[in-house]
């Protein structure tokens, strides 16, 4: 019962199916970042399986390459765009501000910054599809190209509404959409122990922490039919059938690949066509730089910290870094930190700066001994792969909600980005270190994550072939998917019966009425 | 990308970590009747893996045997019992019965039909496992042979009792549960999408059926709480912590392996800990008897009509057999009827009359054109498997439900037991034998079926060894599980949720009027 076997097995699994395959044509929607890493570990897995591969991205793209080998490109010209890497550094100032007010405060003014926030991307989004609907000449030639598959990431709906548009069967590589976690789209997510995304609960609430998940929950649906609904409307009405809706829409996928596993994700309920693949990037460290091996291995026994800040953070600000890189001076371990921009002065002679760090090989390193993240869903995974104890310092978007997991499992500790200090932090750090209970938790997350009957890259790829195969997955699709919110809900049922019952109840209250006024004028003029 | 390589490979993977694997110690809880079938097919695999099993049944089981090669077996001596071969006979002629009824009045019928079935299945369970736990030899035996897991069927929870009772890891082979899919004791089950057992509802139905469903699934609720809760009430005063409750210890289990595959059921909410197994007994055809075989070949060009009733019902009611018997007679391919009971009187030459048939074998020979089925699972999973076209006539408890599915699919023709006539009949078997596009839709389902990365069987087994490597899968388990009914669906914060904005406005009136009243009067005084 080996778990090693087991991915081994896997491998030579997928190894062999190779040879059965025959290529497909599958057009590619990415989104940008970190989500833009994700696609590429499928991408490559189906170009060394024989898949024909066409990518579509804008020419603003912050990460997407314009040519490749790999892949044919389609750049869509757009002029402008609001997402820059100046605007991660404006949305990180917010959210340390944010970090600082009140629970109350805070909850209203996260949700007037989430309106804004879905505003600009989707207003982004809603210029790219509309340049690409727009040139007829370019969805003659998508439409001439018959594909037989979008696989796309509909975290931003421009690849759900060209996969339509162009009624291609359809697989997501997904784990956010609209306002939240994708499974709300399309499978029950009672908010009595699904927490919502930037709650920061787990799915352990109290009653009052229940009643803020319900307002979350409410004011997320609100948000989806208020702020995003209405900025494709006009899109919709010019090239879609009458009847078309987004949300239908989004909900029309075959298969939904989830970036989740339950090994780090809450247990809720799922659908048919949701197919798990957390960590299907993670995989066995390769030997690092002969440079970087020195390095590690000067570390003695005290070993290495590896720090590492997500892709779309360019730079943290000042009072962070320096409060960071005092704590590490103060380490005996050695520390190599992912980090651009301007070196911070307190920095000890045990740091190391890399502007880019081979972040799996360092993980799986004998020598590290703690990650320290701000929990972007990638490290966190990569993590878990390697049974590293992770420090973390969530900035943006699900990295609190990603925080708030590993701490209640007991795999990390959480440092607050708001009210950080050296002292707090360097106490946390050390607590990670030389605390065994967080290593050993994590070695066994570790152990039951890699513990599959099929690798989750592999099952991704089974399912995209499966699609490709049977040419849809139309069988695994919920009828719900065709309900109206109040059907689905039943209170349309609901509603009716309590017609009928108060009817009933009226009318046997009249007749009683009546029958005794009878009976008492009968007995008056008796 | 070849389904024949998936299952070949599959196989492979087995035999394969087959080596790796160390035994278990596993305490299998069965039900009897066809449910026994399938333990058995689980059990076998998990002998040749070499585990160690230990069976528990009742003296009074009518198929569960008294010894076996393949494991222990404890029976625990009952005096009597109601479920025998002439229950069944009983219940077969009320369903019949009950199907000549107008669906308002079949309603309240069945209702009351459930109920009393209940009680009397939930009275035998609870007679054996009150005799079980208070045979303290007997328990003070099980507790020191120290099993590592029990597998059951739940469907009535006598070991699910014992599985707590013993702080066992648990594995589930269930379908049914309570009243009636499993899913709903521990996954969203909406009503308006989610068709109820015995409803006959497909996933699409229109607003009267939705109101009927809600109905029924308000019902079942309701014979949950008041039927089947209460039988058990004073054993697990007498036997478990005061705190303890059926639902809770039903919902416990680790994983529970579901005999579901989406190819049959209405695609619906699962659960992180729920694995699809549908169809896993099925098996590619093995040789059949040199006389069985020709008789098979004597039939030509026109093929042979495959005939089973099923493991419970021993004998159709007379209308009924001569009905089928004489439809028969007139078909020009020949009919091998699985068959027990009175020989009808109009039975045609071309009909072969056995007491047991090798259904799957048959199934899947080349000269097999239509299985005439009543609908129980086993039959309709290998008739998929196998891609032949069905004719049902179900009878008893699920096999109207599952004779819905696959007539919605397009695979089946249904004939309904209460008004069947031999023309109707006839004219029913004719067209599923002469319409290509019942074998045709059915060819179709059995592609899809065969069609996996891991055989139905094989992630049986992978799971009942994963929660023995990890002694549990608690990780898997929602904290939905913990919740009353009340907090899962948000009432209780609804419900405060009215009360704070209905003590607002009620203050916000007072408030406005006390202010009226003042100004009102300032200006008389003025």
């Amino acid at each position: 019962m080996g778990v090693n076997t087991n991915q081994l097995l896997s491998s030579c699994c997928l190894l062999f199916l190779a040879g059965f395959s025959s290529g497909g044509k599958i057009l590619v929607f990415p989104e940008d970042g970190s989500h833009w890493l994700n696609m590429q570990f499928i991408m490559k897995e189906l170009h060394v399986r024989g898949h024909n591969l066409t990518v579509v991205r804008s020419s603003r793209s912050l990460y997407i390459q314009a040519s490749s080998p790999l892949y044919t490109v389609i750049t869509v010209n757009i002029t402008e765009t609001a997402v820059d890497a100046e605007f991660f550094t404006i949305l990180l100032q917010r959210s340390v501000a944010l970090r600082k007010m009140s629970p109350i405060v805070r909850f209203f003014e996260q949700q007037r910054d989430v309106a804004t926030m879905l505003q600009i991307f989707h207003n982004g989004i809603l210029s790219l599809i509309s340049t690409m609907l727009d040139d007829s000449t370019l969805m003659k030639e998508l439409q001439d190209s018959k594909f037989d598959l979008m696989l796309t990431d509909p975290a931003f709906p421009a690849g759900v509404l060209l996969g339509n548009y162009l009624h291609l069967p359809m697989v997501y590589n997904v784990r956010w959409l609209n306002t939240g976690d994708a499974h709300m789209a399309i499978a029950p997510s009672p908010p009595s122990h699904v927490p919502m995304y930037n709650s920061m609960f787990s799915d352990k609430m109290d009653f009052l922490q229940r009643t803020e998940n319900f307002l979350r929950y409410v004011v997320s649906c609100l948000q989806e039919q208020f702020v995003i609904i209405p900025i494709y409307d006009k899109l919709l009405k010019k090239h879609f059938p009458s009847d078309s809706d987004l949300l239908t829409m989004q909900r029309s996928a075959d298969i939904w690949l989830m970036r989740v596993d339950f090994i780090l994700e809450f247990p809720r309920p799922g659908m048919p066509n949701v197919v798990y693949m957390g960590g299907f990037q993670c995989r066995p460290s390769q030997p690092i730089s002969a440079e970087l091996e020195d390095f590690m291995q000067s570390s003695g026994e005290h070993g290495v910290v590896v720090v590492s800040q997500g892709l779309t953070v360019t730079a943290l600000p000042k009072e962070i870094t320096e409060a960071i890189a005092s704590a590490f001076a103060k380490l005996p371990q050695k520390v190599i930190w992912r980090y651009m921009g301007e070196r911070p002065l307190s920095l000890g002679n045990n740091t190391m700066l890399l502007d880019w760090l081979p972040q799996n090989d360092l993980l799986g390193h004998p020598k590290t001994r703690v990650f320290v993240s701000h929990g972007g869903t990638n490290g966190i995974y990569e993590a878990i792969y390697h049974g590293v104890p992770v420090l973390l310092l969530p900035l943006l978007f699900d990295q609190f909600d990603n925080a708030v997991r590993l701490e209640v499992r007991g795999a990390a500790r959480v440092v607050d980005v708001g009210t950080i200090t050296s002292k707090e932090f360097l106490e946390a750090l050390q607590d990670v270190i030389r605390n065994p209970s967080y290593r050993n938790t994590m070695q066994k997350l570790s152990k039951l994550h890699r513990d599959w009957p099929l690798s989750p890259l592999d099952s991704a790829i089974f399912w995209i072939e499966y699609v490709l195969r049977h040419k849809g997955a139309r069988h695994l699709s919920s009828e719900a998917n065709n309900l109206p919110w109040y059907s689905y809900q039943c209170l349309d049922v609901i509603v009716f019966l309590i017609a009928i019952i108060s009817t009933a109840l009226w009318a046997s209250i009249i007749l009683c009425r009546l029958l005794c006024c009878r009976s008492n004028k009968k007995q008056k003029k008796d």
